[in-house]
């Protein structure tokens, strides 16, 4: 009758301290609910992913200390805490990941992570040495299968891997499989993750526990989702998703317990909302680990800084995010309105500063070399990047963090100004494709009207010259964005697009203008990702190649 | 009596055209001078690092594409090329990074990569599945050990590694070696690479040809070198460095030739040439692989875009680098007058754009908010910020890059201003630490005074505040930037430091401003690679966490 505990919790990627305090505590809660054992997260000591942070013996050494520090309070409760651990064979890279089996207070097995995730956002290879050998732990009378993460993403099919840890613990007899895992969200991912999972226990016929962790680390959402599935392959028991949980299981219950199976097209149903959500909890974990309240952006008029502003009121309480509208000679009544209206509806504080008076001082002092010159480009980015330095001043004189309000379709085809409208700490929109801003923004609007429906109904349009519409220089964003998800997501060619009954003009100019502009994607700020392809850490692409130009 | 010949190129990421026809006219060159053999360098086909690219089916049947129409060329010759090939097995990763022996105008043998790096700027295991078994190629009775950069980086006693192709391939009766490389530079790496190759050739008894990529690819810069060896480890003939360059070999004459044998110490010796040299050919490729000519920079009158504006003029031409001298109300008359010196000096044309004007419009309209508030950051971020926005405008009108100036010392510790002097396309100095720059503007000046000596010699000041130093908030760069280096580079903890005998205060102070500074490094521009670890791509650290801040 073992009880285990699955501890579901947001860590601070090298904040020790309190990541042991954390473990401890839940340790502690474990104990006295009765739990045998408590499950964490993979690389819970020192947070995943922990970047170069790795590569610092003194970092490891900290993640030694921390164990320590936890395995007193292993007495009648043991423990699961993932850490990494030190290659000491003298071949191969230095560290394992690792998930230490703690009981009476003593390390009792280790177990390293055989499959190494080495694409997208993923680099373990980077600092970790591949378990080839795996090794049931005995535990009050039971052969428990601890893999970590990735370990389970291999039924035999999985082109990318050779080998298969599980079925190798399988064969040892094992009779409770545990999954610590780092699973990051995105809108496309639960049911392929649960899928996965369920069909290992119904594989293996062994009931399963696996504990995500939860939390942003700056990009990387992670989005929790614990569960517990019976021998048959059903969810019989969940945590939350997007929070802290934490929950006891009874091993046979479980095993007797029906469930639910996964479902295709429920990725598809929850889609606007758990995007929702995960925007919410990666502006939340920005500004709370790095130890900021308040935000700022600008207010055009537009859907963008709208639902921008929205989802971050909804994060970080409307008190605290500081809307600007810096009307331009280009802009229009009703942008100043709307935008106006938005702050009033939200209950965002916000300030007024046109900026006709300053693109005029930056034009007369660059009179001696622009006149006779047809304004242009260069003039059009006066304006957004002269709103730029007001948001920074204000930004640097009262501490608040500039959000980008920029959308993953303007990213794609760099449909914005560097150092202007593409500046910011952190970068809310810049997964969501417009068509889905769009769908957000009534999303948002569920309830009353939150966002001005102007801002939603009006057609796009940057306002940085006489009445200016997106569609002058981009295809319609419902042509646009198909053609930017089969390349950027999918990595389909240009002969496949084709295919789809994309227009070939259409398509050639698009994919050349996505890829012409990695050098603009390069320093904008870090994207809040939330589909399987976001720019950023996930996507390397160089930027002096000439490939489809 | 087999004459082998080396073809160092620069080749261009995706450019297949390009690329192709490079290889083509290297191997007629070849064979009009005799070779047996003509050897091109790792990945040439795509050129390294081809990146996210790899990833897409349609980039590697344009490799294929490409393989197909060099083959007929390999009739009286034959050829090895660099390419990337699929991984049909159904197991592993889909591609293999192989070297393709051209013989007959057909495919004779494919060369699989065994030893994947996957550190730093590394990271092959993203695409490539490693070769576990190696095999000579018989080649006019000849057999001969093909292997791929890293694969020699195994001499029994490399810790990543757990496999050694060559000892393989040496079990095989191999009789000469070929490694095909993408070694990237870094000023302290020639030795070692050397010494490895050499140790290699000795070990085994057998002479080795090694043919390593040129040019730089965005942040990356190769730098050829490539070399033959004897059989005692002795280099006995090398191609050119930072240039394209083709060589024809005879290798019975290079089997009983006499050579060097590498010297450590040599690194440090022409450290300051060979990172000026790394820094022209990063700038001329980067503008040349983009298709701009014209470079434009902001000038101070200080060090950084003095030395910034006499390398890119040297690379560029003087007439094709503009500066742009942008006083304020705290710039001291000896920086407009060192500034201009400097452009004179150079030859390079330069505007006068005065901004007070400017930041006084700015002010005044911030008024309502910073009325009554001290100067700070906030208004010396405003002037750098209006600098940036006026090389913005003339980089949008008239088509200039803009170069960015920081300096390694400053970026490490988040001393400069976002979107103001952060900006650029290209980063020239962010891989030199301060106490370097001045360096290399001893060197530049090494015949003539090309930098106004005044610039080198005064204290380094941002002067966006009356009589600001830079050692008002950061310690002297004689004792920062060691500090810097063991952290960066070397990876050292705070407790090593100290041992080092580094004040514990100053260090504690400085490492924590390098780790909360990421947030400000992830959004500038790529940085040109001198060092052993450059900020950028080989460099990933997370930016909400919190080590020892």
């Amino acid at each position: 009758m073992i009880k285990i505990a699955l501890a579901q919790l947001n860590y601070h990627i090298g904040n020790f301290e309190q990541n042991t305090r954390k473990i401890i505590d839940n340790i502690k809660r474990a104990k006295q609910q009765g739990a045998d054992l408590v499950v964490f997260s993979e690389l819970s000591i020192c947070g995943y992913p922990s970047g170069d942070f790795l590569e610092f013996s003194d970092y490891i050494h900290k993640c030694d200390k921390a164990l320590e520090q936890i395995l007193p309070y292993c007495d009648t409760v043991a423990a699961i805490v993932g850490a990494p651990h030190r290659n000491l064979s003298g071949k191969g890279k230095p560290l394992f990941n690792a998930a230490f089996f703690l009981e009476n207070q003593k390390v009792k097995h280790i177990c390293h992570k055989g499959l190494l995730p080495n694409y997208d956002i993923f680099d373990e290879y980077r600092y970790f040495e591949p378990a080839t050998s795996f090794h049931v732990t005995e535990f009050k009378g039971k052969r428990i299968a601890i893999s970590i993460c990735e370990d389970l993403w291999n039924l035999n099919d999985n082109p990318l891997y050779t080998g298969n840890p599980m079925e190798e613990l399988a064969q040892q007899g094992a009779e409770i499989i545990i999954n610590i895992a780092a699973s990051p969200f995105s809108w496309d991912h639960r049911t392929e993750r649960e899928t996965m999972l369920t069909q290992n226990a119904r594989k293996y016929g062994l009931p399963l526990f696996y504990v995500n962790q939860v939390g942003a680390q700056t990009e990387i959402v992670f989005d929790g989702g614990s569960m517990a599935i019976n021998p048959k392959g059903e969810i019989t028991e969940e945590l939350s998703y997007f929070e802290e949980d934490f929950k006891i299981f009874q091993v046979d219950k479980i095993i007797s317990q029906k469930g639910r199976i996964p479902e295709k097209g429920e990725d598809e149903k929850r889609k606007i909302e758990v995007i929702y959500q995960a925007l919410i909890l990666g502006i939340k974990d920005y500004f709370g680990k790095i130890g900021f309240k308040q935000a700022i952006l600008g207010l055009s008029g537009g859907i963008d800084s709208a639902v921008t502003m929205a989802i971050a009121a909804d994060a970080l309480g409307a008190e605290n995010v500081l809307g600007v509208l810096m009307p331009s000679a280009f802009s229009s009544d009703h942008s100043v309105e709307d935008a106006q209206k938005l702050a009033e509806n939200l209950g965002c504080p916000f300030y007024k500063i046109p900026i006709k008076n300053t693109t005029d001082t930056f034009e007369a002092h660059l009179k001696p070399w622009f006149e006779n010159l047809p304004f242009n480009v260069a003039e059009e980015n006066i304006q957004a990047r002269t709103r730029a330095v007001y948001l920074m001043a204000l930004s640097n004189k009262f501490g608040h963090v500039l959000l980008n309000t920029s959308n993953k379709s303007e990213a794609a085809v760099g449909y914005g100004t560097l150092y202007g409208d593409m500046c910011g700490g952190l970068s809310v929109l810049g997964d969501v494709y417009k068509t889905d801003v769009f769908r957000l923004a009534r999303y948002i609007n569920k309830d009353k009207e939150r966002i001005p429906v102007n801002s939603i109904t009006k057609p796009p349009s940057a306002e940085l010259r006489p009445d200016q519409k997106d569609s002058d220089s981009l295809p319609e964003y419902d042509i646009l964005d198909p053609i930017l998800f089969n390349y950027i997501e999918l990595r389909k060619s240009p002969g496949e697009l084709y295919q789809l009954g994309l227009d070939k003009e259409v398509v050639d100019r698009v994919l050349k203008m996505v890829n012409f502009c990695e050098y603009k994607r390069y320093q904008t700020p870090p994207v809040i990702r939330v589909s399987s392809k976001a720019f950023g850490m996930g996507r390397k692409m160089p930027i002096v190649a000439r490939y489809l130009g």
